[in-house]
């Protein structure tokens, strides 16, 4: 049992060419941290934090454009109205469980004007998916400082995936899932720009996934992998973090949030009534100083014209960052005995071969 | 120092006649709690919850159509992607300040599958105004249990107004703000609807304050009423809750959140930038069930050419519901010795005659 | 019967100050032109184009950033699909009469870029409002040659206003309406803007219509100014377009367009079911030519909390142009035998001196 | 030379049951029409019109719950401001050529009120993709004639596909595109509900076109099929209706509309910049007249937790279309002796089959 990347399995997702870490980080300055919660007693815990920071940490001075884009509205991400009215990103990101969102929204804000020398964030974004199937929702196990903690914790570099953070009790397409990221470079004619996506998976059906063309879902045969559920969970999602370090303005970060529905779309998710599939977007070329005397100097713009790349990037990105999340999710047992398996990584290679 | 409504001072707004208490409890079935929490030490709080609940409480069950608008979105309201994603209110809806609001949704949810028959809540909608001018928020003084007091203290009939509920410690123009209410009685051919506004009033610039078009503001001397300010908080936002028992399609109740724009511009407000001017409007006409094994009844629909009367209430009774929280707000002083003044309603009733 | 702007009859509205020109041609490089077709056989015709053109007519070839808001959405406004995509106004503006709004769009793109140095435009925004009150519009009068020749005769400068171009035949508030327009000047720490309005006229009942705050629609006698109507028209509207010269974002333009709505209120307008009520504003602080190989370079971004006085601004403009175009419009009389009645301002300035 | 069906070739969309059709017109009530103009001189002219009328032509008395979806908005749909609004299809639809959307918008409504007893239609709503390629599109060769006629020859039954009606000078995937239709049978607790897709699939880049999860468009040798391209056209886009008899509400045909970004993502489409890809989804569940002196009895509406199936439907439907637009597309020389090629139906089953 153990965590593999999908492309360590000689399975590749589109044709553009991934960052050095093929990872959200690849982004200039993107930090990532997890808080992962696993306890058995009292309570049958299996939840977390992951939290995402732009500019190093410094997202609550130095604005960043953004966009949002809501594919299906079951579920909730803070902070939005802001974001939309203003195109900005004004907060560290946190992803965490459906009930508990709240305090992660209230604990992101304290920590930022009573602990941090980069907030305050009045307005965070804070965004959930439903683990309440391996994980006990009644027990409210994360904390204020639990959030204080994953703040501190954030860093440059690869980002753990799979049963981590806000992923660690997440199920996708009826397999394991939770944290996966990947990225892909842009060449534009006005340079190379790397796009990131982070996602925390956590929806689908098992008959839906495919993978770069094959319908996996439909080949792994139940009686070597059995279904998760006794009784499916009531809520499946997806959040998506796309990144950028191009010079977009807010439209075309929303432009690029909607991408994230075409990579989606090719795992095989349909959004379904019950998913709260909630896209972001920011791109750290241009800085926005949360103060300013003056007119905001800013960089500059990437043509329209220039966004092709961009767009099938994040698709490729969202696609590969999905795929991630269930090959590097290992099997877990959570609440009342309940198991969610690991997406088979040998079936899966040997599923890719036959069809090449 | 007392507490009064517009009406009481012989000051009248528009020409519909309002409902029975003038109040959004004209719309059968609607309930409204306020929670105030009033405290000098250890800290001075100046704080509390407004809860309003469709369906004699049972909205949990029996969906409400809803629709939001976001004139000026530097605020939070929970829950709006569910609710734009369907067009359905499913949840009680509570008002609270900026840095509990999170606090209060969890809370909200738990109450909901934990203690009531009436749940669950898994998204619910909860919106905040700021108070940490008088209120001293890094005291995080609301709990869990003041959410659950609050829900359990909801009734029908008169609604208190003024510095109660969420409405405790806000300003507005300038002066003592907080919570308002009134309604309209809307005739259509199809028959005599209500439409009730609630508004938490925390929002404006005291020379933009106009009471049925005359300039207040500006004619209030500050010799008499001085200033609330030695330096203004950061942000300023006016919630507005609109409730009808007309028979509304989504798309009809978002015409009518709109609305709240055009009762609002009346009283001179004109959604600055650190505003967070966010509308909700439901119409309890028809019933949606959390289950149905077949298809919904529907009672029906207003046609669209019959919207005009509830267009203009919508308007006026927003534009009241201001103007009531202004004139039912008392004085009040609170942390470091600040002081918010009362709009001095014999100083309004000798302008308005003035006018005549 | 004569045409007159509000300020030549001593009436002010807000505080701000206008422009040198009090219209939206203060904004430097914004050329208006209109096109006014009145003809009494074989076809009573009272209807017209007004064009706006940003960059000195250049904005086909240097975009501008812009934004759109949809108050009440009984009207057809073109182009709107790509201006929200991309944040960009690029291309000319008319405005014309609700059946040849079609023809009007597809002449402006053929103008562009068989005729025009200036284009192309392929999705060219054209907004329309009803004439066929007064208007035979069964004579569908406009031809491709009337937009030809209409942007042939743009200008900067002062700005017909009343029944002129698109606002020919138009009624507002059951008076005579049209072409209005109007200006402010924004103080910021970045600077002074100017926010510019032009409304074509053409919503709202006689008894909502408000000046500074005076129920002028319902002091008016019937007797001294009969109604327009034996049969009211089934559609009215009102379309503004606001510019500035500020360096605002997509976002803060739709910021700006949505202030439309105070305005509109302030004058007693409420959005009622048949009312296309569809505002766009653009910004020319900043260049986005057509073409770029490299990143576009930006002047730079107002920064949001500088926004209050554009906001405000917006607001002002937006009242006092519709109420330029009332008091400029004067008594029309078109198809079978109907008349239009101007406003009658020697009743309006003894109304509003009768208040002060 | 020949136009095929995709399941003619063998090739399966897909696990959901079909429409006996296979069409759009599966649902009950919708007719289709065409008016394809194909001319060689004095001008080379590949264009048309396509007409869909759901309520057996009677939608502009007895309209339609609808919702809109912009997945990229280079493009025009006319009417959908009020569409927005109101949530409802109260007119004809009509698809055509990017230069004369206005044209046939303006024909549409003067043909509803002056031939149709089943209008009036204010604001029709008219799309468009850019034939430019292989039609003149400055020989403007549409007329209003044109429009009444493909209004009087819409019928129910079997849809012409391919070069047809708007779709015939259009250009998908760089092999000859245009009109394509597919339908799917959803079952529900409430009983079983048809889908119906139509498109005019002008869209896409020969190496994204993927069939059932096979990279046709990268396996197929452009030494057998050469490129389209000497120039590519400026503008690429989709235009996607669908229709279901179920009885949705206005957000429910959204959630529908937008899942036609599914479909399109697995053909392998991403909207590029200069895509117009516009999706409307309209439901004949329910009946709302364009006048009612009461409230408007609705059917009901189908419970959100039922909806999946349908979700499903519009994604496969709209794969499928797609797919269908370029099997029965032909082989097309048009202006410039520019020969746009049909996909090779052989080479693509060959593919196929090896794959499986």
């Amino acid at each position: 049992m153990s965590s593999f990347r999908l492309r360590d399995l000689g399975i590749k997702i589109g044709n553009m060419p991934t960052g050095p870490l093929n990872a959200i980080t690849d982004v200039a300055g993107v930090l990532v941290g997890h808080l992962t919660l696993i306890e058995d007693r009292p309570h049958v815990v299996r939840t977390g934090i992951t939290a995402i920071l732009p500019r190093d940490g410094d997202i609550g001075k130095d604005y960043a454009f953004a966009g949002f884009h809501r594919f299906n509205g079951c579920g909730e991400m803070t902070g939005i109205h802001w974001l939309e009215e203003t195109g900005l990103l004004s907060s560290a990101i946190a992803l965490t469980n459906t009930l508990q969102v709240g305090m992660v929204r209230d604990a992101l804000s304290e920590y930022s004007w009573r602990y941090s020398q980069h907030g305050p964030y009045f307005l965070p974004v804070v965004a959930e998916t439903y683990d309440g199937w391996l994980n006990d929702l009644s027990a409210s196990s994360l904390t204020h400082q639990h959030v204080f903690d994953v703040m501190q914790n954030v860093h440059a570099g690869p980002v753990a995936e799979g049963n981590v953070g806000g992923g660690t009790g997440m199920i996708c397409y009826d397999f394991k899932g939770g944290i996966g990221t990947s990225s892909r470079l842009a060449d534009t004619k006005s340079g190379s720009f790397v796009v990131g996506a982070l996602v925390q998976a956590n929806h689908g059906d098992r008959p839906q996934l495919t993978v770069a063309g094959v319908p996996v879902g439909r080949l792994i045969d139940y009686d070597k992998v059995p279904s998760a559920w006794d009784q499916p969970p009531q809520f499946s999602s997806i959040i998506v973090i796309l990144a950028t370090d191009a010079p977009l303005l807010p439209p075309q970060c929303h432009r690029l949030a909607q991408r994230a529905a075409t990579g989606l779309a090719r795992t095989g998710g349909t959004g379904h009534n019950t998913s709260g599939d909630l896209f972001l977007a920011f791109a750290t070329g241009n800085h926005v100083p949360a103060r300013s005397e003056g007119l905001i100097p800013l960089k500059g713009m990437l043509p329209n014209d220039q966004m092709d790349p961009l767009i099938d990037a994040a698709a490729e990105a969202v696609e590969e960052a999905i795929l991630n999340a269930l090959t590097a999710a290992e099997t877990m047992t959570g609440q009342q005995g309940r198991t969610a398996h690991a997406l088979p990584v040998d079936e899966l290679k040997r599923l890719m071969v036959a069809r090449q």
